[in-house]
């Protein structure tokens, strides 16, 4: 696939980046997260530490309510039931009538009937963002019948080559016209004609639950500040590949290093960025 | 509005409520809690903490049969849903009947449809203490027609001058026959008759989610064994803020002070409350 | 009750959970929790700290799919509504289908209709396992008509004395042809046949809420790797309570204990287990 790298050099970047988060601290923006029961409490203390502002309206006829007043949406599919999942569907909805930008993390899409049907009724309404780990990346491009090399995601565990999480990124930005952010060993943010890969962040994340939705509420933050649906998914994912480079060095065991991530995206500054960020061809 | 200062002075205050908490931990009040997915963890170890046994019990079958054990009961109408909202007026019915006080954090009143018409529903079965912030508080006296001088809150955040938030729960107080808590940097707590204001607690009590959430569970508690609510608020609002003070002289960053907090609940006693509460006029 | 003791001295049964322990680790099992909303967070982190890849599926459609890839199902009935009690005898149904072994944690059971209907429901799904606390596991047997000196739990609390608990648990696990885990200040383990008494552990272990919800758990990642399920409870158990008193030995305030035990399940080593295991007669 021939897409072009990101042309501005790595400094270049990580000073934008800085530039956001100042920007989302100044304007701590309000997000409505619709998300799983074990990521509430996390996500909802991951989007206050890093600076915005979160609520967790769940029922339909407030999303319809709410949208007018948001900043972004983040819909999340993890234990996913029909209530959740109508709920959604109505909120994605309003977002959009409201031009609220939102986002979609497919948690368990493919290997799950509701979650991959709710996943298709959600993409009709136009996300701005699409964040997934590899295999649900892969997951939702096969759904869509964008992508071959597909591999069925064994619980939510990320098991497929980077490799093949980049292409089926690239292809579902362009089949759906927004940005997608495959997360892994290496970060790979797309909107079809640009690429980015971020190489902060440390395997203990995988080993926090939830860390990963949160991190999807951090990029709604993200979103509802930036101009651009691919420079939010990129600070997003700077600021926490950088926080848990630092967090991992004061805290080495699951339960005490979420404790330090989370107090990371309250100290993070610009210059650790400018001074960590790992941008990879 | 021309409402007496509660008329003992700081000590007595502080030595009434170190013996509260020193019988709440003797007799251990059995409190169910219906809140909402965010607060439910937060709120269950902040019981266990301060040395309460939580229930969090919520199947509006389970309420009525429980609402004969229960010491007192907690109704939050965060991340609220129909099934919640009708569970919970079940609740405030059976708790109502069985002579259990409890109390109401309505979250997000004013803003969203449905919150407000579930507060309104809930206050026709008298509840015996109100907690909200100082803009939820103002937005329940304007839905009640008794305030004009409201402002709509944004999300769940305090945004409205403390003035407002005082005379708004006076009114309330009166209007429900209740005692009303309005938290803020000034903590404001009135019967309609009696008024006090406590001034301990950090800024950074507002960047742990649910952590209002699980105060209004820890005055709960305090229902659960007072003879008074408005002893009962006081007596947790204290708490809370002393014990806040405490958590922030080690630990600076909003995770950590979680946990910090969480163990000072365990850890404070009535020496504590006579050494640091700050009463003002 | 005449039921001969495990005849294996304390060594051997320390060496073969310290097995149990790196199988468990090396095969990360695939567990599905179905349990309550407090508990979602902590049992999550507890399987991913242990070693195992928790999944919290909970929608009926997707626990008949998910039957087919999960090693262990988890059914817990806290905070129980009537939809998560359909869902769970789904899930039990369609495990029992697949031969997944499976397990129920009574909470709240006999005090509460809508939970004693329930876990009646399940039984006839053939769990492997039952982990309760005493109250729990008499409550159960009086449930099934199977034991006149039980008392009725209040609340969560465990308030029975150890004697009536281990006679329940024999009741039942001969009568529902499964393992049974009664825990307490000494955890015992009976599948009818044999006794395990287990002694580690710490108060400050029921101080933490849903900390006994997150040890079944735990237990059901056992189950997905073990022959036994009296082995399987036996390593959950065992590495729980050596944790418990590894943790307290940095942690001695409930917030920080929690943050130190999840970390300590990450941490613990068959070498700890053989070091500091109590097995008692």
């Amino acid at each position: 696939m021939n897409v072009p790298s990101l042309t501005e050099d790595r400094d270049t970047v990580a000073a934008h980046i800085g530039g956001l988060l100042q920007e989302l601290r100044a304007r701590k923006p309000l997000v409505q997260n619709i998300t799983n029961f074990v990521a509430m409490d996390i996500s909802a203390n991951a989007l206050l530490a890093v600076g915005a502002a979160p609520a967790m309206v769940r029922a339909p006829e407030e999303s319809v309510e709410f949208a007018r007043i948001i900043d972004a949406l983040v819909l999340n599919t993890g234990t996913l039931t029909r209530d959740a999942a109508d709920a959604m569907v109505t909120a994605a909805r309003a977002a959009r009538e409201q031009r609220k930008p939102w986002l979609i993390d497919p948690v368990g899409v493919g290997g799950l009937s509701l979650r991959s049907e709710t996943v298709l009724k959600l993409l009709e309404h136009g996300p701005s963002l699409v964040r997934g780990n590899g295999s649900e990346i892969i997951a939702m491009a096969r759904l869509l019948g964008l992508s071959e090399d597909a591999t069925v995601p064994r619980g939510v565990e990320s098991v497929s080559a980077a490799g093949a999480a980049e292409t089926a990124a690239i292809e579902l930005a362009r089949h759906c016209k927004c940005t997608v952010a495959a997360t892994g060993q290496v970060d790979f943010i797309t909107d079809g004609t640009r690429v980015l890969r971020l190489a902060n962040g440390h395997e203990i994340m995988t080993r926090v639950t939830a860390l990963g939705c949160s991190l999807s509420s951090v990029a709604g933050a993200f979103l509802g500040i930036a101009e651009d649906p691919f420079e939010a998914a990129a600070g997003a994912l700077a600021i926490y590949g950088v926080a848990g480079d630092m967090a991992f060095e004061s805290a080495q065991r699951p339960a005490s290093f979420r404790t330090a991530f989370l107090d990371m995206l309250d100290a993070i500054t610009a210059g650790d960025i400018q001074q960590r960020l790992k941008v990879i061809p």
